[in-house]
C-alpha cells in the first residue's frame, strides 16, 4: 500500500542541498518524509537531507512556529495540520475532489471495493483520492501517493489522452509492469493507448498483489482537457469488466459535468 | 460554504513581514491563497503579504520550481498539487482520513447527506474530511476550512473532551453563535459541555443557511484521548436525532477501532 516493491529510492529528500538557498533547504525538510516514514527525528532529518543538524533545528523551528510541522512528545517531526490546510487549497486535488467525491461515493456502493482519481504530475500520476470499503481487496498505491503511468487503469488513461510528444517519451523509455516487474512492449502499450482514446475506457488486469481487474476512464475539464482519470479497481474473480465500464464512464462524464465540460455556452 | 459570513478577516497572510527571515517570507506567499481566492496574480500575492513584488517574484520562483506553486497560462498562481502530497502525509488528517473514510462512506449511505469529521486546532476546528451526497442541504463549511468549536457539533464535542483548562479559556470569551451571530450564553454552553460529556453525543439545530441538526460524537485514540469529532448534517425536517445518534457513535466507535482504541493488550 506504500510504494511499488522493486520500485527505486525516490530522489526527493536525498539531493545534496549545498549552495541551495534557504528556503530550498526548508522545502527539502518537508520532502524528507513519505509514507514509509511520516514522523522524523531530528537526527533523521539532517541524514536524509544533507543539513547540519544544528541548521535543520533552526528551520525546523520556523516551519513549527508556522504549522508547516508538528512535534510529539517523544520529540519527532511530522507534517503539520496547518500545511495540509493550506496545501488543501491546490485546485488540482481539493477542487477536483470536491465535485468528484458524491459520485465516487455512487461508484463505491455499487462495487463495494475501490474507487479512485488520479491526476498526472510529469512522469507520473498522483492518486488525489480514493474510496474503499471495508474488506476491499489489498490496494496498492494509497491517496497523496504516486502511480506508474503505464501500468496503471488511470496512469494508461491520464497516458493516452496526453500529448502525443509526451507520449513518444514516454514510449522511448525501457518501462517495467509494476508490481510484477515484467518488461512493457512498446507496441503493445501503442495498441493499448489507441483502444483507450478509441473507447474511453482503460481495463488492465494485474495478477499482484492479488488479481485484480481495474477499469478506468477520463475526467474532462470546460476545454475538453482530460485533467484527472477516475477507475474502480475490483477482485479478478466474478470481475464483470463490460458491466463496470458503463458504471466507471458514467461516473466520469458526471465529474466533467461538474467541471463544466460539455456545457451549452452561456447566453448571457 | 467557503467561510463564515461575519467572521473577522483571516490574520493569516496579512503579517507584516518586515525583519522576518527568507523561510517565513516563503510561508507568507503560501498563506496568502485562500478558499475565497486559490488563484492569485504576482501583484495580490505583493500585497496580501506585503512583500515587495521583486521579492515575492523570486521566492515565489523557487516555490514553483518544487512545486509548492503552480502557474497558470494567465499567470496567476495557485497551490501546488506537490504541496499536496507532502502534506497528504500529516498524521492528524491523511492519517486519520484512511482510518474514518470507510466508517464515514457507511454513515453517508444512511443519512444521504454530509457526514464529517473533524480535529481540534488552536481555539478552532479543522475539517479534515466531509463526504456529501447528491442533492445534500447547503453546506457552510468545507474540508480543509476552519470551524468554530461552540457553533458546530463536531466543535462542541471537541470543545466538551479538551483540557479543563482550554474550555475556561473559550468560556472566558465572548462568544456568538455562528452564522446567526447570537450571544452565546456560557452558562448554557457550560450545561451543553457537561451533557456532551455524559451521552457521548451532541445534538445541535442551527437555523441558517437553512435550518439543519448535527448530531456528532467523539473519536478516541490508542490512548483514549478524544483526536476528532464525527456527525451527520441532516435537514431539520423529519430528521430523528434520537434514531441518528447510535448510527453516529458506531461509526465514532469503528473509527476509534481502527486507531487502537479499546484493544485488548496483545499477547505476543
Amino acid at each position: 500500500m506504500t510504494g511499488v516493491p522493486g520500485a527505486p529510492p525516490r530522489a526527493r529528500g536525498h539531493r545534496p542541498p549545498a549552495g541551495d538557498p534557504v528556503v530550498d533547504r526548508a522545502l527539502a525538510l518537508l520532502s524528507a518524509f513519505d509514507s514509509n516514514r511520516p514522523y522524523l527525528t531530528l537526527s533523521e532529518l539532517s541524514r536524509r537531507t544533507g543539513i547540519p543538524a544544528s541548521s535543520a533545528l533552526r528551520l525546523a523551528g520556523r516551519l513549527l512556529e508556522w504549522g508547516a510541522l508538528e512535534r510529539g512528545a517523544d520529540g519527532r517531526f511530522s507534517i503539520g495540520l496547518r500545511l495540509w490546510e493550506v496545501a488543501s487549497l491546490s485546485p488540482r486535488s481539493h477542487g477536483l475532489r470536491q465535485v468528484a467525491l458524491p459520485f465516487m461515493g455512487d461508484l463505491e456502493e455499487v462495487t463495494r471495493q475501490h474507487v479512485l482519481l488520479a491526476v498526472r504530475e510529469g512522469e507520473e500520476a498522483v492518486m488525489v483520492e480514493r474510496l474503499s470499503s471495508h474488506g476491499a481487496v489489498p490496494a496498492l498505491y494509497r491517496a497523496g501517493g504516486r502511480l506508474p503511468l503505464h501500468s496503471t487503469g488511470v496512469g494508461l488513461v491520464l497516458l493516452a489522452f496526453a500529448e502525443p510528444g509526451f507520449q513518444e517519451e514516454v514510449l522511448a523509455q525501457p518501462l517495467m509492469h509494476q508490481p510484477e516487474n515484467v518488461p512493457v512492449s512498446p507496441a503493445a502499450l501503442r495498441r493499448t493507448l489507441a483502444e483507450i482514446r478509441r473507447d474511453g475506457l482503460s481495463t488492465l488486469r494485474r495478477a499482484a498483489p492479488g488479481p485484480i481487474v481495474s477499469v478506468a476512464a477520463p475526467v474532462h475539464d470546460a476545454q475538453g482537457t482530460v485533467v484527472a482519470a477516475l477507475s474502480v479497481v475490483v477482485p479478478a474473480e466474478n470481475a464483470e469488466p463490460r458491466l463496470l465500464g458503463p458504471a466507471v464512464r458514467t461516473a466520469a462524464r458526471g465529474i466533467s459535468r461538474g467541471l463544466g465540460a460539455w456545457r451549452a455556452p452561456a447566453t448571457p
